[in-house]
């Protein structure tokens, strides 16, 4: 039985990370939020799941999971779940572990490269919090943006297997985000992402390694891949853009 | 042979997610930071494994914990990689999942809270960010933490098992950790988290059973739990306590 994944259905946000580690496996899987309300898809079916008051595993946001009975929210956690069943991590659990650490490491960055334009809160527009915006931004290029990357960098230089993937030798879930990340810093800011990406050419290599990728190409050619945008975690608001 | 944790010797901060889980086992663990220097312990001994420059699997940041010769960090993977040592998740692995996907949307809770006096950077203090904490905090008073709460309640309420416990019928380093939280609210925000928990008397008993376990109790009662303060994630700053 195909995968459903319940997602807001016009960004990438977060639902992306799920979505390329299915896609990258080449697993059947259904985007209810982004099919048609007349076959009992669309955002009213995804509302309906969500909202679900009898059900025991309530995620408390998208992007959620649901694979037969079993419903999973958490992008990480969703992650966690799928990847043993899609062969996107070793078998070992201290692989297993290891990878999970990194995710959760390339979480923690995707959530400040969000609050780069919503630091006072999810609850306000861009627009009602830009000077704050200016500020994190300051710090989010010029210290934690390079940080993070020079983080990533080292352990796929360390990697004993190699440095063509970030654990051991196969492909894993950690380098499919790791792709998506650079792909959303390289949008949001251009500027920035290209300076520190230049002092991080091994992780620079895996990127182009992970677009390379039969079904990942094909997917990012295809309709599936919804655009960058300004309603994203990603967003190009070239004020921010301070490299 | 005893665990080694890593953490910055002040706070609680996300550091006593994981000493609260060693702690609640009666697993053994040296606090390493705490240590004397002369015993080859204290911060320059967390530093020193910190910045390895061999290690494979180097930590983003502390806490991390070392296992034998396994190093893994962030708080959420280390409780995956202890819980089962611990006997602190269930065996299947749909309940491990769902143990860790509310871990992390703890840990989301745990992120909001401490951007509530951090909204501009974590590059400076609260004192260069007070309008905007203000504004952030007030959100976070009357918006996230009802949200988030609500959602820790209707999943204690509706877990088959009955509501002594978020997953299952045993102890999980999940409840240790909503425990911690709610700890942390109330000191952070007295009023506010009174008024959002005054809605919410399951987690509000799971946390007096969570207090009143002997090994806790004992572990609340010692010097080895550090007081909270304004250095860590929960800090009382009155005029953000926004009822």
């Amino acid at each position: 039985m195909a995968y459903q994944l319940h997602y807001w259905p016009t960004i990438q946000g977060r639902g992306e990370f799920v979505r390329l580690a299915l896609e990258a496996a080449g697993a059947p899987y259904v985007d209810v939020a982004r099919g048609a309300e007349d076959a009992g898809q669309g955002v009213p079916a995804m509302l309906h799941q969500w909202q679900d008051r009898k059900a025991t595993h309530p995620p408390f946001a998208p992007p959620f999971l649901k694979d037969g009975d079993f419903v999973v929210g958490q992008t990480a956690a969703i992650l966690l779940y799928l990847a043993p069943e899609l062969k996107l991590v070793a078998r070992s659990e201290q692989a297993r572990v290891w990878t999970h650490q990194i995710q959760l490491t390339i979480a923690d960055m995707v959530d400040e490269a969000h609050d780069t334009h919503h630091p006072v809160g999810v609850g306000l527009y861009y627009e009602e919090q830009k000077p704050e915006a200016l500020r994190r931004a300051k710090e989010f290029c010029s210290v934690r943006m390079p940080k993070f990357l020079q983080w990533f960098e080292s352990i796929v230089v360390r990697n004993p297997a190699g440095s063509r993937h970030l654990v051991g030798g196969k492909l894993s879930y950690a380098d499919l985000s790791l792709f998506q990340l650079i792909e959303g810093l390289r949008y949001a800011f251009p500027m920035a992402a290209e300076k520190a990406l230049a002092k991080a050419p091994a992780i620079l290599q895996l990127h182009g390694r992970i677009a390379a990728l039969p079904k990942v190409a094909a997917y990012l050619r295809s309709e599936r891949r919804i655009p960058f945008n300004e309603q994203g975690i990603f967003r190009r608001y070239p004020e921010l853009d301070l490299a």
